[in-house]
Formats: structure tokens, C-alpha cells, sequence
């Protein structure tokens, strides 16, 4: 069946002409971002046990994990946690089948356990896992068997729609690059073993000049004096600097932690490295998108990717599909400056039919429209033709959600 | 201080004139909405305690309930629950002040069993709320108390932003209406019991085609066997398109419950018409921005606006703030189609400072944007300038916040 | 099958010779007798429910009720509750049979609620009630429902044991009926409404010597201050003084509340009638034995009574049937002292068919106990020959538990 | 001050001459002394804590853990756990002392889980640890501080007693000693890692034979099929057998599972040693008095021993010591059969002042009562004279509890 496609010229002003830019990027270690981490870490568990059992994988949700925070004491040279950060895993999945019980709620705890300990390096035993996970209602579970009898692609499982945009915007790469940049080379690579993975960086754009603002906590138990904390700080301030200096032409202002009041050494000092560690709950979907970031200036969908199901959750698929589709459009077209993708689909019909997809472009100077509608058509086309492969590709946690 | 309001010429096309548009609303029986509305619930009962007792708000942030759905077993003529709705409410709010102790843990059970009682008229007992409330860091604590010591106005708690527009486009006006109209016409006034609280209407605008989705839960003792089901099913929609009718010149196309099969009598009945009681959960912030739609056609703020503080959360203030200047706009200056109000906070700075407030115009034609340049700016400046008897009016509830 | 009874004299010197004597009665607001109260309750509620339902009582064990204690801010004219009581219901009950779903979890929390409800006057919505029930093993739901096909009388479902004993000493009585009078005469009849539910009556005979030390919650809105206080307690003790001296020759001595410090005006306030308000848990089998006492100088069984299934549980059966029969023997045989009956069930067999009931008997002086071997044989005997009304009575409450 | 001591010669037959004992016990694994293990850990835990960081213990009860079984699918060669244990610490702890923060909930949990890790061999992660631990009323813990100011010995907390006796029967040395070599030489020495840590023996005496009822759940992964399972249990009954056999001259009888149909290979099988895993709640204080017994035919106190702190709670120190008096005066003065110990507590006078303390002799045949009342006396007294030193080795994790 031909697929409902339409490619539109856009007369929106170039992002990088826009005046104001707006770009936020919340760290693994964020609350809400251990909430979208652990959701999706579940899903891709859950993924791997019903096929590894059944051969395919069987109707899920797991995107409501509440992070409770819990209560710390840090100090300089390592303080401790006083009550423990409470999660409470909370979804649906398929629990018996065929008369086989699916031991789901270990799964999930399990799942989130290692994600946890692979993923915030010093957060430890201090978290209390709880799960109330239910089986789901028996109509979903049947949508979700049924699939197009042809292709074997699911049905729809909502009115729902996805977005995307390509490429990123300076800033955007600047904001994304930097906190992976304190995770991976200042922590990881540099051994600057005091910085959490809680970060947050907000990143905005006044014209020609970019200020970052990063939140970010420190470890205290390698963290000795105030002094300590000072040249820590302005260290790593002047790494990103550097760092960010050779991505952009633009005047660059970076400030970090701006709540500290240095005299009253009131400053930002975590046990753990994450602030779920005292007063700052997180749930899925409350941060970034798919494509890691928040991005006022963008279009955006509300749905939280991390969790649900890639099978027919369009929630899930749409939105990770229509970033890959604008992403691919961008490498193979020259042309275009920036390309806006939306997913909307059909409830009840097959997953790669979508009510419609729409491309919104904008070309560079110049250049005429309707020399690329075709090609833009033909990638959004076969990337549609080649969905299965794709959920397939998400089951095995190939694309990050958030 | 003189503040950063920036105000642009935007030559973004005008919604009613691009050929696709998406509007959902969830309206307030959708556990992502229940959610919304209890954490709103709290945040507002304890704004009415503290001031009570101590004549001001003390710092608290209650966005992060959960909803666990429950299980039930609905029938022709009225089934039961099997399991009960699990709450869980997580938030932060001061415990203790010059000595005395705070019940914030009964304020927000209280307050959220008096929201669904109120708001779910069939829900009952069916519902265990649960509590985990923190006391918050007293870091924060310590900046909430903060105000500008002239204006009594407090410091932003954050580096964050808000977004509005107005008007709301056709579209958007008629997916929200149509969810208002069917509980506070259908349901309530011409007595048709058995619409759930729990409905879902997604509009999708293709050109001048309007196609409306509703997914609405109908409540099983007032329906007897599946012909009432069509029939009642049948008359909702009449009476639906006739209402829709009136306000569109556009062809509309209804669509309800799309997922029945009537043959096989599988329908969406519910005991007590949210879909939480049977296999959806929920969470603050997922759904509804705080002018009650998703528009992914428009900018969004991904920050929940529900159960945040009022008194320095920007989080909230901001996005409440941008869409009543954004009306405000629209109400006292002709030219103008659309506007898009941003307000970025400025970290430990008074809110009424924003670190920058920006308005993107778009004029109805032949119109020249130098005009009205100094009257939207100072519409803008007023506004900020009276931010503090705005915030005590959220407190008061006198804005809806999903 | 002719039963196992074994009748024996004991030469143990009868209660009321022996030098000092303990008895102890948890009222009925006390925490465990709340977690008793409350598991006794969802036990009969489900047993109402399986036998509409099905005809007969399925499967269940509800005999694990936890109390976690809450806050409280008691004041003289009326304090507040800072945290609600939390309680876990906790237990197993059958959740499907012949394909009808029993909605198990909203039975306990309803019957939880109206327990409190009625028997906890002040509490009211101070609580938070969860649940975390169980189905059961399968194997233990076999086992219940096997009967012995010839008497439809279950299977016991353990090696257990119960006890019982009678007639009451004169102290058993005057503790038991103490806690009762207060309840049912001074605090219903007489008014006194500032007693709470929460009284623990502690009573220690040495020789002739009676000493009552009795702890009871006064409930803080009825109480003005420190000299409303003290008149409350003289009052209560002077009444409880004269409705005991009417039990007793023995000499009496009645103490309240002794952890009081009238000067620092630290005294036992409660603003909903028990301590499980602030800082006092509770659960289920830790407090009153089946005959509503804490009897020390008498064979206890460990066995919790409450909440656990009247049908094949013999924990719970056989120590209600112990006392039954231990009354019904003093009532009958004019020549016995004292008795104390203890019946050891046969896993797997008949629950008639203990292998062993054992009486052991105190005679009246100058009494010969062959005369009334038989007598008390034939007692025990027809009682177990009667076991399946007993249970049934069980199931409709006509037996306390605690 | 002289202390109340009472001595007594008891004309009770001895236990041996008894015709029916009883006696249980559950083994370390059952889900009842999981629970007191765990809440005595934390005890010990909150008292090392206390210890170390203000030089004496702090108010705390840890008196209330509950079990909530999990669901478990187990076979042979090694099944998988479908749904966690879920435990949930419940207690009072003082969580701040002198501006210092006490991480009482991390000790409760970190102490819990290493209980089990050490204790329950194969129960892994399988398992979900909760906490809700209060932090006491003020006035308790003001009473707690409170200490005798010459003897610096704690005043007693409530009106409570402790009984013990001396010594063992043969019938409880048996039953004690069969769950004991189970774990301790069977499992550990002899490697039949199949036996679970979960075994409740209950021994039954008619006259002279002994009836032992074994109940103990093999682990799966160790047994191939049922043939397998037979032989196990043939087995470890054989070795069971002979080690009491030299133990007693009394004819013996033991059973194991009698539950288990072989024929429908309906069997004990469990995945993790426990029959918490499936069904089986439990909560403290509910098995084993702090002998480590369940003796009907003796004296009991229904208080529980093990979380209650060792400081000023009578229930549990009066447990212990009432125990650990009994057994002197049987090491150290021939002539007594039995002896039976009573320790009644004066609320608010020193622990070393009970109001009585009892002691109900049974001399072997043809000893004079009155030659040895002062030895007694003398016994006791010496005891309560050194009960700091009793309280500190409690702390120190001396004396079993369950």
C-alpha cells in the first residue's frame, strides 16, 4: 500500500539565524534520567528473555519508574547517605504464556540493579528497588499479538506522533558534547574521579554569544577542603573551555554550580554523585528526548520514549524513527540545512503505515524545492519498508533514548 | 533594572495555514492528568497551610506522583475492582518551621483524596494513596526564603524556561473544548452518567480535513449490553459533531474508541471510568502543558507545571507566566496573529528578572512589526513587574495547570 | 474412627494457691491488637465472600497484618497527626476460582477500614492502608480443599497445637473485665469520651496483693490541660477501683499511666486513642492469646488466632477449640478445679481427628478422678464430632480472637 | 537496695515424667526466624553504630520486620523466583543525637542483607528490602537516657516479664539439636547441599516415643528427579535417625514432608532453601522463644526477644536473662530437677530491680527444699547485681535470640 508521505517547504528561520536558542542536556546521573535509563534498560530485559523463551517478544511498558530521593550528609572526604534513594519500578508486562510463568519483577529488578551499578559509579547498595509491575490488560495484550499477516509488522498500538529533527544545531552539539565529555574523557579518561554523573547543562544562545550553564556535583569523598572544591571546579571549567572553544567561533561564557555561596561553603557535594541522593525525585520522560536533549526551539513530543515497547508502541518507534529518518536525510542530501520529521499513526494499522509523514525542509540558499521532494520521499519510504528491522535494532538497545 | 525583553518578527507560517496539524488533550481522568491534578491539589493545600500558619508559602515541590493501575473486572450493568488504584505521592516540603511540626504528610493525602472524591465521580475507595514525602535539602530551603529584600520577590530556584502562545488555533480550541464539553454538557448536564472522566481526544488537522479520536472509558453500570453500548456511543457522537460543527467551516471526521470490536463485544468498559484501574498508569508532567494541550506543532516546555512551587519554581511560574502574556497580547493588540512568549530564568536572580523574556511575533498581513514593537514590550515588563500577586493567584488556584 | 483422647490428673497446684500470678490484656486499640483485629476481620469478610460467591470458604491466610507507627502532635483541646499510620495488609487469599476473579485486595482494605472504623473512634483518615496479598501455593490450596469425603471436614493443614484452659482466676477475670469496663462502661455509657481504644492492663498478684498497672491513651481534645488531666485519671482509677473491690476479697492497688511526669507535664496524650499514632508498631499474634488475655502462668500456644482460615488451619482452630472445650467441661463437671486442654493435630488427616486431645485436670479437693474420665472424654470427643458448626461459627464470627 | 526475690518449691511433675510434650522448632530459614534474625541484626548493627560514634546505645526497637513471601517456580535442576521476597524493616530508632544524623535506615538495610547473605545461602538477590523506620517518641527516649546515677544501669521501659527455664528435656535437647545438625553437619560438613535453611522440627512425646515431624524444603538445582529427591530424603532421615537414636532411649519415629505426594510428584522443592519464596509470610516474634524453642508444656512469654534493644527493654533482657539464670543455678546446684525463673519489671526503676523476681524450684526426689533456697537467692541476685555487663554482651551479639 502507498504510504501517506508529504514533503514540505519550511520559510522557519534557520535555527542558527534564530536570535534565542535554547538547549538542555540532563546527565545519566540526573534523577529523571536514571528514571528514563532504568525504564529502558528493563525493556530491553524483557525484550531478550521473552524471545530468548517464546522467540518474540511479548506486549510491555515499563516507562513509569519513580525515583524517590533519599537523604545524604556529605562532607568533605566522604560523608554518608542517611536514608536510601527509593525506586519504585512501575509498568506492565506480559506475565504467563502459554502456561509459562515470566518472572518479570525480577527482570525488572535485576535489570534496573545493573544499570544502576554500570552506570552511577558510586551510588552503591544505597538505593532501595521496589516493583509493582502489572500484567496488563488482556485487550492490549491481544492488539499487541496481532501483527500484518504479510509483513509481520505489529499494529499500531495508538494515536500517537513522533518527531525529529536533523542535524543539530551548533549549540545543540555543544550542549550534548559537553556533559559526554565530563563523563567519558575528564572522568573516565583524565581521572578527574570526582565528578558525578549528575549533570545538567543549559545551554543558551543570545546571537553570537553561548553561555553554559552546567550544574554539576561533585564527590565528596575526593573532595578535601573548600580549596579542593575551588580548583576542581575552575579545572574542569577550563577543560570544557577548551573543549568547547574548538567547536565554535561564537564568544563562550561557562559557569558551573552558581548556587554555591563559597564563604558559607555552601556548596555542591554529593556522596554519590547524583543529587536523587537528597531531594530531587526524578520520574521517565520528564527529561531529555530521544536525541538526548531538550529543545524549546524545536518541535517536540510529550510521549517518554525510554520503556515502552518497540514493537508497537508508536510513542516509542515514531519518535526514534523520525530522528533517524531526518538524520539520513541530512547525510544523503546535500542541500538541506534542516529537516523536521513527524510520524503520525493510524491506531490499529500496521506500524509502518502511518496516518501520515510529513518532512518539513529547509533548504539552503538557493536552492529549489522540488529537484529533492522525491529523494526525501524515497528514504522516508524504505526506512518505513524496513521498520521491522528497526524495532528489531531498538530491542537491542542500539538506540539511546534520552 | 531595566529588563532583557527582546521582541523579534517571526516569519514562521501561521498555524491555520500550515497543512498539518496535531492537537491532543488528555482530559482529567487520564491517569497522567490525575496525576497532574493531584500534585496541583498539594501544592495548593499546602500553599493555604503555610500561610495560615505562618503567613507565608514555605518551599515545597509535590510533582511527582505516581499512579500504579490497578486491576478490575468491569460488566454490563456494573463489574468491580479486583485491585485497588495504588498513589504514590512523592514530593518535598518543608516539615518543620521555628519549631513546629508540619503535617505534610496528611495535608497531601487529604488533599488528594478530596481531588479524585471531587473529580472522579465513580472512583470511591478504590485507590490506596500512598506518601513519601522528603523534607527537601536545606540548601534550597535556603534559597527559597530568599527574596529581593525591596520587592519581597523571590529568587528563581533554577536555570530553566517557560513557553506560551496565543491564540489557540482552531484546532486547538476544538480539542479542548470537546473534551470540556462532554463532562461538563454531556455528562453533566444532559445527565449522560456514563462518560468516564477518562478521555483522550487527539485532533489531527490535514488542510482543511479535522479528524477528532477520542478514546473515551465508558462507565459499565450504565451500560447494559453492547447495543446500549452503540447506541450511547452513537449519541455521544452526534451530539459531539454537532457541537464541533458550530465552530469549524473545515470538513471534521469523528472517530471513537477505535479499537473496539463490537462482534466480539470487546469495548472499552471501565468500573470507574479512568483507565487507571486496569492496566495505565501515570505520572506528573506526561501529559497536558499547562494551557491544556499537547501541540506538537507548537514550542513546548518539557518542565511539569503541576505541583511545583509557585513562589520561586520558574518551572511553573514561567510557563504559566509566557501563556497569560501571550493572551494578554493577543487581547489588547489587533495586528497581531500569533505570539510566542520565552521567558529564560536567570539562576539566584529575582523572578521578575528574567535573564531574558522574548517574544516572537507573528503579524496578520500588510502590518508593519515597528509599531507595536514598545507596546508588546511593555506588556511584557508589566507583567514581570506584578509577577508577585500572579504568583499569589496561582497559589489560589485561579490558574490551571494540564 | 475413635479419636486419641488422653484425660489426665495434674498435681500442679491450682492458680488461685499459687504465690504470685501475671496477667496481662492488650486492649483493643492497642497496635497489635489493631493488626489482630484487622487480619480477624479480613479472614471473616473473605469467608462471607467465598461462601456467596462459591458456597464454600476457599483458601486463605491473612494472619500478617503490620503496623508501622505514624506521628502525632497531641495538645491539650486537640492535637494534630503529622504522619499517618501506615499498615501492610499481608497475607494469602485464593484470587481466581472457576474462572471468576475474587477481588481479594479490595475485600482486606475495605474490611480494614471499616474495622477501624468502627472499633477506633478518633482515627479516622489518619491511616494509610496497603496490601500486598498473595495467592498461595498451589499445594496448600489442594490441601484445602481436600475433606474428608464421608463428613466434608477439612484436612488439617499443619503439625500444630492448640491450648486452652478454664475456668478464668479470679485476676484473669478482673484484667480482662477491666480493659472492657473501660471501653464499654466509662468511655460508652458513662461518657468518659477522652479514654482511648489503646489500654493495657497489666495485673500482678503476689499472695493476696493485687496490682494493677494500667496505661491508657487520653485522647487530647477532651482534655483542657494538666489539671483536666489529672482529675480524668483520679476519676477513672477511683471507678475502676470500686468495680474491681466488687471482684475480690484480695487487697487492690491501681496504678495509671506511671511513665507520667506531672511536673514536666509529660503525660500520656493521644490525639486518636492509640500509640500506634506515634511510635508504636504492631502485628498480628504478638499480644492476646485466643481467650484475650497474656496468661503466663498457664500453656500458651505461639500460634497466632487471628486471620488465619477457620477451615483446615489448625493453629487457629484447635486454640479456639481448646478453650471451648476447657469451658464447656467446667461448666458440665462441678468437681474440677481447673482444666487445660491441648489438642496436637495430624498433618494431612481429618481436622476431628487430632492425634491427641489432652486434658489435664486439677480436682477439687477430696475428689476422685476416675468418676470423671469418661465424662470429660465424651465432652471432647462430641465437640470434635461437631468441628465443622464450630467452624462455620468461626467463620461468622462468633468467636473473638484476641 | 535489697532486691524482691522469691523462691519456691513447684510440686509440678517434672517434664520427663510428663506423658505428652511438645516441642518446635523453626530453623533459621523459616519465614518467621528469618524475621527475627533480621531484626536482631539490626540491633546489634544499631548498637555497634551507636557505640562507636557516642560511646553507649541509643533508644531504638527493632522488634518488627515483616515477611511477605514471594512466588517461585521451582524443578528440578534448578527453577527461577517469579516475584521477589519482599521485606519490610519496620522500628523505631533515635536518628539524631547531639546535631549528628544517624543513617538508620542504611544500617537496618545493609545489616539485613548481610544477615541474609551469610545466612540463607541461596537466596541471592531474590529479595526486596524496604524500610520504615520511625524515630521513636521523645518521651521513650527520654526515659531511655535515664539510667540509675549511681550504677549507670537504664531504668526499665514498661511492665513486662521474662520467664526461662532449666534444664532442656530430652525431648527439646532432641528437637534443637536436629535442626542444628541439619544445617551445621549435614549441609555444611557433609555437603548434601540440597537441605534448605528452612526446617521446622516438631517433636511430639507420648509417653516414651518420640515422634519427630521434619519439615524441609530441598533446593532444587541439587535434585535431578524424584527418584533423587527420595533418596535424599531417605537419607538425611537415616542420618537423622541414628544421631538421636544416641541421644535417647526412648523409641523414635521421625517423619519428613508428610505433605509430599510422591505419586503426583507433589514434593517440597524450593529455589532458594525458603518457603518465603512462595507463600509463606512472617514476622517476628511469632516462632522460636529466645531458647530457640516453642514449648508449650513450659512457661512462655509472648514478648518478642529479638530486635527489642538491650539496653532498658525488659521483654527481651528478662528473656535472656531469665534463661541465662535458670541455667546456672542447674550448673551449679545438684539437687534441682527443674527450675523455672520469672523476672516481673518495675516500669521506671532500674533493670537490676525487677518488682519480683521468682524462681519455681523442682527438687530431684528426697532433697530438702529449704538447704538450698539461699544458693538460689544468692544466684540471682548475683545476676541482676552484673546486668550491665549481661546487657553489653547482648549488644555484642553473645546470646541468641531465637
Amino acid at each position: 500500500m502507498k504510504r501517506n508521505i508529504i514533503v514540505e517547504h519550511s520559510m522557519t528561520k534557520p535555527i542558527e539565524k534564530q536570535k534565542i536558542e535554547l538547549v538542555e542536556r540532563k546527565g545519566i546521573g540526573h534523577p529523571d534520567s536514571i528514571a528514563d535509563g532504568i525504564a529502558e534498560s528493563i525493556s530491553q530485559s524483557l525484550c531478550k528473555y521473552y524471545k530468548e523463551e517464546f522467540g518474540f517478544v511479548l506486549h510491555h511498558n515499563t516507562d513509569e519508574t519513580q525515583i524517590v530521593a533519599g537523604k545524604s550528609s556529605p562532607c568533605y572526604g566522604g560523608g554518608k547517605i542517611i536514608k536510601p534513594i527509593y525506586i519504585l519500578l512501575v509498568g506492565r508486562a506480559t506475565k504467563q504464556y502459554n502456561g509459562i510463568e515470566i518472572p518479570t519483577d525480577m527482570i525488572a529488578i535485576n535489570s534496573a540493579r545493573e544499570y544502576l551499578n554500570k552506570n552511577i559509579e558510586n551510588l552503591n547498595s544505597n538505593v532501595i528497588i521496589d516493583c509493582k509491575f502489572g500484567g496488563g490488560s488482556s485487550d492490549l495484550t491481544n492488539i499487541f499479538m496481532n501483527t500484518n499477516p504479510k509483513t509481520y509488522i505489529a499494529l499500531s498500538n495508538d494515536t500517537s506522533f513522533g518527531v525529529g529533527h536533523a542535524p543539530f544545531s551548533e549549540l545543540e552539539n555543544i550542549v550534548y558534547n559537553t556533559e559526554r565529555y565530563m563523563i567519558n574523557t575528564l572522568k573516565k579518561k583524565n581521572k578527574m574521579k570526582f565528578i558525578g554523573e549528575d549533570i545538567k547543562v543549559m545551554g543558551f544562545r543570545n546571537d553570537n554569544n553561548i553561555n553554559l550553564t552546567i550544574c554539576s556535583g561533585f564527590i565528596d569523598k575526593y573532595i578535601d577542603d573548600i580549596d579542593c572544591y575551588i580548583n576542581c571546579k575552575e579545572e574542569i571549567i577550563d577543560h570544557i573551555y577548551d573543549y568547547v572553544n574548538n567547536q565554535t567561533s561564537r564568544n563562550i561564557n561557562i559557569q558551573m554550580n552558581t548556587a554555591d555561596n563559597i564563604k558559607k561553603e555552601s556548596i555542591y557535594l554529593t556522596v554519590t554523585g547524583t543529587s536523587a541522593e537528597m531531594g530531587d525525585d526524578g520520574s521517565v520522560g520528564r527529561g531529555n528526548r530521544c536525541n538526548g536533549l531538550i529543545t524549546p526551539n524545536r518541535p517536540m513530543s510529550m510521549e517518554a520514549t525510554s520503556g515502552k515497547n518497540p514493537i508497537n508502541h508508536v510513542g516509542k518507534i515514531y519518535n526514534l524513527l523520525s530522528t533517524k529518518i531526518a538524520n539520513k536525510i541530512i547525510k544523503e542530501i546535500d542541500l538541506i540545512d534542516e529537516v523536521y520529521i513527524k510520524l503520525l499513526s493510524n491506531i490499529g494499522k500496521s506500524i509502518d503505515q502511518p496516518l501520515i509523514a510529513n518532512a518539513q525542509v529547509i533548504l539552503k540558499e538557493n536552492y529549489c524545492f522540488n529537484n529533492i521532494n522525491d529523494e526525501i520521499s524515497s528514504i522516508i519510504n524504505n526506512e518505513l519498508e524496513n521498520i521491522y528491522d528497526f524495532t528489531n535494532q531498538i530491542c537491542d538497545g542500539k538506540y539511546t533514548t534520552f
